[in-house]
């Protein structure tokens, strides 16, 4: 009998695929079909670490065009539980969001979070930073968490290596994490029910050595994944050296899968990983700055905080559609942000979702029409005129 | 030439009326007309400080029901200050909401928000408890500041009478207030512009007693308010004395002009103070209170951070139509409260001004069927089933 919480969303529609409308140098446009729904490439995902994109309702996140949210399993794990989400009837249903759902595979918070880790072969032991509980994670348990709160796109379990890291600590724990990828494809396939739904990704390692990420990209080929991640980038390495290593990476990936640059970005590092090929993308930048006060624009982030606004009738950004533009001016969001009102941060949320929404939407069509060039030369001239390095 | 910000919103309709359509007992059941729109009463105005209900956006907290929101002058004339609001074209505009107004004085907020006060007949001096900065509080300045504004009820200064206060203290303190009754009288009458378009409250003071309370009244109907507020009550007298105090003043109050019971409050208190003929509410308690985890149901307040709460599928209320109940789990909101995200207040919050309107719907509907005492009857036997007496 098939578990309900797993019962096919779709009987319609295909488990799982990927196909590229258009090309224009080494960036593509194109969807990806699942079951409760497609995905749009390339694609933005905003972050619901704990079951909420933070400050916004569900509905409102889809109708600013997100086909995607991620959910972060360490988080989960810890709070409420993935059990209890299970309990519940999934992850879903628990925070009413009906699209897909990427989950990350734990693995990058445990090693940033959590208290007194202990890792080995066989995974990580570690103590919750909210109770200080312990767990242990490794690529079985990272795939039961996973199907337990009913990912659609579920991440392999892997170790982010440091950034900086030495040849040889980076070749080790590229290896550790190509033997956890394998893992986690074991873990998941044993999960039939869901595995008939959901998609597995792997995460291509090596820090900044290409031989070593051209190892671990052979490595996961032969496993044999529905996409593949660039992992251990944003990680303090700095854009030019992002790019250096996508520049040297990207060629090598499977073209015929999604490729999904984890933890990034700021709008400039997107607009340049999809030049050099990055089909999916997920930061908690939008979210994270406007609870501080930062509202990105074509003509750069701006600091809503900053007393020039304060008898500003104009939107945050004439161009956009959003509430926060349509119905407010910079000044009424200055002023809310100064007196630390909850309504700054939501309306902040939103415009900046929104943003990276449009990004997404301006670079699908630059592609789609073949001129991402000029327009993503453009998009850098403007951006540059902001007023801050956004966080 | 009429001031851009006062230009009448809709010369179709009256300046202030106020219809009584139908009594039980000392109840009434109404409409107060505005410019700005109908106010249905018994009302509840959700309170919303410095230029937003905390957490709400406005359309949200219309769709709710509710005809009119507050506004509070003392936190407006600090930040951004009434003068910005009115640069921008003034609160409605400033805040996005087009439906009526009320602003307090700012009297009550002066005494116990603000440093440094010294009152004198001429009004109060004080310091900003934002930024230090020395304000002067008087009749005439605050006609000024709720004009500046473009409030649609503007309440008269008073001194809020702190309790307990012996009768001399509470004489001395009544007095004053109507000598600051008929300025603010005048004042108002002077922004010639603002006046054609807006009403003007004065305040009943005189603390517990009776004889007190009746010469307030005599002042004030001699001078001529639009409406009559109760204020001095829900300052700790707690609701025995509060209804006590109603039941010797209501029937002195001029039977033809809304009443208006400051800062009330639980749903129990509003329901009484219908049941003694009140028309208008206001209360931070369903905002105030939905953001530290509480939520109204008819079977009584109970605190969603409760583990009881941590695996129950059920909504908060059956019986309520709001997002939070009708899209969610008492689980789910467990969980956000607990892992302090901003959805849990906003959820919890829309819930609670919803809980609120539905409440006052309710008393509505049973004034205009004369089946009030078995409504409020059967209301309290339920409420009192609740977890917690609320904030």
């Amino acid at each position: 009998m098939t578990d309900d919480n797993y019962q096919d969303p779709n009987p319609t529609r295909e488990r799982f695929s990927f196909s590229i409308s258009e090309t224009d140098g080494a960036a593509r446009t194109g969807e990806i079909e699942m079951k409760r729904g497609s995905i749009r490439t390339p694609a933005f995902m905003p972050v619901g670490t704990a079951g909420t994109v933070k400050g916004m309702l569900p509905e409102n996140v889809e109708e600013l065009g997100a086909d995607i949210i991620l959910g972060n399993t360490y988080h989960l794990m810890l709070r409420p539980t993935a059990e209890r989400v299970y309990a519940l009837g999934g992850l879903h249903k628990f925070m009413n969001w009906q699209k897909p759902i990427l989950t990350d595979s734990g693995g990058f918070q445990v090693m940033s979070l959590s208290d007194l880790r202990k890792m080995s072969e066989e995974g990580v032991e570690f103590k919750s930073h909210i109770d200080g509980s312990k767990h242990m994670m490794s690529p079985e348990r990272s795939m039961e968490i996973q199907r337990l709160l009913g990912s659609d796109i579920i991440m392999a379990f892997d170790e982010c290596t440091p950034y900086p890291a030495t040849y040889d600590q980076a070749k080790d724990s590229m290896e550790l994490s190509m033997r956890w990828a394998q893992r986690s494809r074991d873990g998941f396939d044993e999960g039939k029910d869901h595995a008939s739904i959901a998609a597995l990704f792997g995460i291509v390692q090596g820090s900044v050595y290409e031989d070593l990420r051209e190892t671990s990209i052979k490595a996961l080929s032969e496993i044999g994944f529905d996409g593949y991640a660039v992992g251990g980038l944003a990680v303090g390495e700095g854009q030019e050296m992002m790019f250096k290593v996508l520049d040297f990476t990207m060629p090598k990936m499977p073209t015929e899968a999604p490729r999904y640059l984890m933890g990034v970005g700021k709008p400039d590092d997107i607009v340049g990983a999809v030049e050099r090929g990055i089909d999916m993308f997920d930061c908690v930048m939008p979210t994270r700055s406007g609870r501080t006060g930062q509202a990105f624009t074509w003509g750069g982030a701006i600091n809503m905080k900053n007393a020039r606004h304060k008898e500003d009738p104009r939107p945050i950004e004439e161009k956009c559609g959003c509430p926060a533009c349509t119905k407010y001016s910079r000044a009424y969001i200055h002023h809310l942000i100064r007196a630390g009102e909850m309504l700054g941060s939501i309306l902040l949320t939103w415009h900046n979702l929104a943003f990276y929404q449009d990004l997404m939407t301006g670079l699908r069509e630059a592609i789609g029409q073949k001129r991402l060039k000029e327009h993503a030369e453009q998009f850098r001239a403007d951006y540059a005129r902001g007023d801050i390095d956004p966080l």
